[in-house]
């Protein structure tokens, strides 16, 4: 019989993260300020608190994870990693998939892997208060999670036309007993200067970041920080539990180092959690090919250029050095909330630019139908950032069997439907189209980035 | 460090079912026809498959679980047993508390393990579709998750109310392929009846159930059958999964048969599910408090008398042994769809008159305190249904620490509240009320049953 649940015991979850900057081929590019200058750790020290600011700038090879840190990840870690024999089945692969399901943690994804580590280094700092943005709602509710279990107070400024066309998210984040409020608000200065402006704005991320930021580091009494789901190298450090949960799994059932690793890529942290304990094996020789996939609607890796940007459309962030299609970019409305980010993680960048990944983007219309095939072969309803990966995963066993090879293909199922169902509503209705972003479109937006450095 | 998921291999799943019939103290009392005389076997077969009526009336007391009915748990099965220590931790209570997670079926509960069983006997018996009846739409959507998987079409009446407001459920039914319309619809003779004389109604559990029984009988290809989602004994035969699973989880950490087993019972599946294997060790002298709970709204088992009455409002099932508050029952609008019945399964009603189990009823508000409380501790987001076997755990579990007893408790964790959220929405905003069943209520509810035979 073949296992289809390879589990791990509680003891053996891995005991340290794994930071990919230290073993990259050439050192990562700094932040750099408004003044073209690296940001140093003490400017960011308003926004985060020192413990997390060290570990973003860290040159160890592995960081301890704190004991309390792993006694609130047993809620749901180790996660399965499951073989999809059903849809080996389907699809008369000789392909063996396996898939690390992250879709078990309570808010439903990868996201409170890096919620409860950076809710437990704002406490251990002293800090009492965590602000951040939401859009769909994803985050907000894996750090309302964290939050409630760690003991801090939650802020969550939600993008209005999510706060008032989801309510579900939000009633999770009360659950956890988070204060959701619509953004813009009147509770910050950017807030008031937009609603003066535009009193009917349906919000944006970026207004949402400006308005978590500000109220983070305005606060007088010095206890309130900001906190940032993706993009950022701490918050990939995080992830990669992930990956070495994985790599463990594997071994023990003496299965061989994967030929193919995959991960839907927005800001880049799923990706990233899975895939970067396999680009250290890449670098020392492995085979593997290593793919982040996203949207075609929002192809930050396939198609726009390597720069320096900032990482929100206020451009309150400093530079980062990544691909980016432009902070000024609007994605189309498409269901996949999660991989609409105009930039991406630097670290998932430099690995693209070295040649360590091979990124590949898909239309949306594939996507669900891939997610359909899915919850009819291994019966789970994906979300929709997942079955970008879930696409990619059926080409790759198709093609190894037209090629007639046993390839081994490992993915990250990073989170579960069942808050995004309607999206599959629209897809059956047939209200959903795919979209290319046409090139002059790139073009336009990248107008922004023009006085920016460039990363050599 | 304690374990806090104990997790069975998959070679280690139950191969039988277990079949409380057998062990009860004195035999179950048979359904019984319009005519007062009991129902043949042969007299259901136009509504369920022959070998599907022969695990109904089965004397056997293990029955042998297919091999590609397993194939098919596997997909979610064994489920994890956990322990609630962060519960306990909160409570500072000397029990030790253990939960059966049976929300990791992709349809988030435990409704699967009888959906998939069921849509197996019907494919062996030659049968092509299948019909139910759903409310909320948990049942509908297990039922259309198995048949997909088991190569059954689906057809499922879904209450008009739930249809317009609940389109989440809706999808999901999508998802998995079923056919899932409003009820009453124009399509049976039933359902035409209602529209004519009330094309406003807002539908019912009752008409529905009409509706999908016609709709089964009336094929003239023989080839339909009608599917039931809990009440029935061999429905309850395929819950007993989930107890048997948990009585090795607990036997492999060397725990003690539990001092109290508690499940939530609205047809009586889950608790069944769970309990059953356990009143079999205390039929053989074991000393198990066994609670099945339920709400102060619809006490079925807490203040209703045990009669014959219909399973259905529209009375088209025989007449069945049970608790039952009245077919012509009108639950007030709780949350808890699930529990909204007017009876109980004849099995569990048996176990009640016979003193093996201690029904007990909670109001809403209790119930989701306690699940704020849960969500706060545990992490997870309970179902409405589940919260009323978690309000009855932390009474149990504050009863241990005033009593000083190092107590063992069990629970059924029967699903999660993903797809429930706007209930807890209510709740927030203080749109809940707890309510009481008036006694000259009950006894109004009570005169339709007033021609039946009574059971001795």
């Amino acid at each position: 019989m073949v296992t289809k649940k390879i589990l791990l015991k509680e003891e053996d979850i891995p005991k340290q993260w794994y930071n990919l900057a230290v073993d990259l081929p050439s050192p990562p590019k700094p932040p750099l300020g408004p003044d073209g200058n690296p940001v140093s750790p003490d400017m960011l020290a308003p926004v985060f608190p020192m413990n997390l600011i060290e570990q973003e700038v860290s040159q160890e090879r592995w960081i301890d994870i704190p004991e309390e840190v792993i006694e609130i990840l047993y809620r749901w870690r180790p996660s399965p990693l499951r073989r999809a024999t059903y849809l080996e089945e389907y699809l008369k692969t000789p392909a063996r998939i396996y898939y690390k399901d992250e879709s078990v943690s309570p808010p439903g994804s990868h996201k409170p892997n890096t919620s409860v580590a950076q809710a437990w280094y704002n406490k251990q700092f002293g800090i009492e208060r965590l602000t951040t943005e939401t859009g769909a709602g994803q985050w907000g509710s894996a750090l309302a999670f964290a939050c409630k279990l760690i003991g801090l107070e939650c802020k969550v400024y939600m993008v209005r036309i999510s706060f008032e066309q989801k309510p579900y998210r939000k009633t999770m984040m009360k659950v956890w007993g988070a204060d959701c409020i619509s953004s813009p608000s009147s509770e910050t200065k950017a807030g008031r200067d937009i609603l003066a402006k535009m009193p009917d704005t349906s919000g944006s991320l970026g207004i949402a970041i400006s308005e978590a930021i500000e109220a983070a580091v305005t606060d007088e009494t010095g206890k309130t920080r900001y906190s940032l789901g993706s993009v950022l190298n701490h918050v990939l450090l995080h992830q990669t539990i992930i990956g070495l949960e994985a790599k463990k799994q594997l071994e023990s059932i003496n299965e061989q180092t994967p030929d193919i690793v995959i991960g839907c890529a927005g800001g880049g942290s799923n990706f990233a959690g899975l895939a970067f304990p396999f680009v250290y094996d890449k670098i020392n020789g492995a085979e593997i090919e290593i793919i982040p996939t996203e949207p075609e609607a929002c192809p930050t890796l396939t198609r726009a250029p390597y720069a320096y940007d900032h990482g929100d459309t206020a451009r309150m962030t400093p530079l980062l050095p990544m691909y980016s299609l432009g902070h000024t970019f609007v994605p189309p409305p498409i269901h996949a909330g999660g991989l609409r980010y105009h930039g991406m993680a630097p670290l998932v960048s430099q690995g693209v630019t070295e040649g360590l990944l091979n990124p590949r983007s898909f239309h949306q219309l594939k996507c669900y139908e891939s997610a359909v095939l899915w919850a009819h072969t291994e019966g789970a309803i994906t979300a929709p950032e997942t079955s970008h990966a879930v696409a990619c995963v059926i080409d790759e066993a198709k093609k190894a069997k037209e090629e007639g090879k046993e390839k081994v293909i490992l993915f990250n199922y990073s989170g579960h439907g069942l808050l995004d169902l309607s999206g599959y509503q629209s897809y059956f209705a047939d209200e959903l189209s795919d979209y290319s972003l046409p090139d002059e479109e790139l073009e336009k937006y990248q107008e922004a980035l023009k006085d920016f450095p460039k990363p050599e």
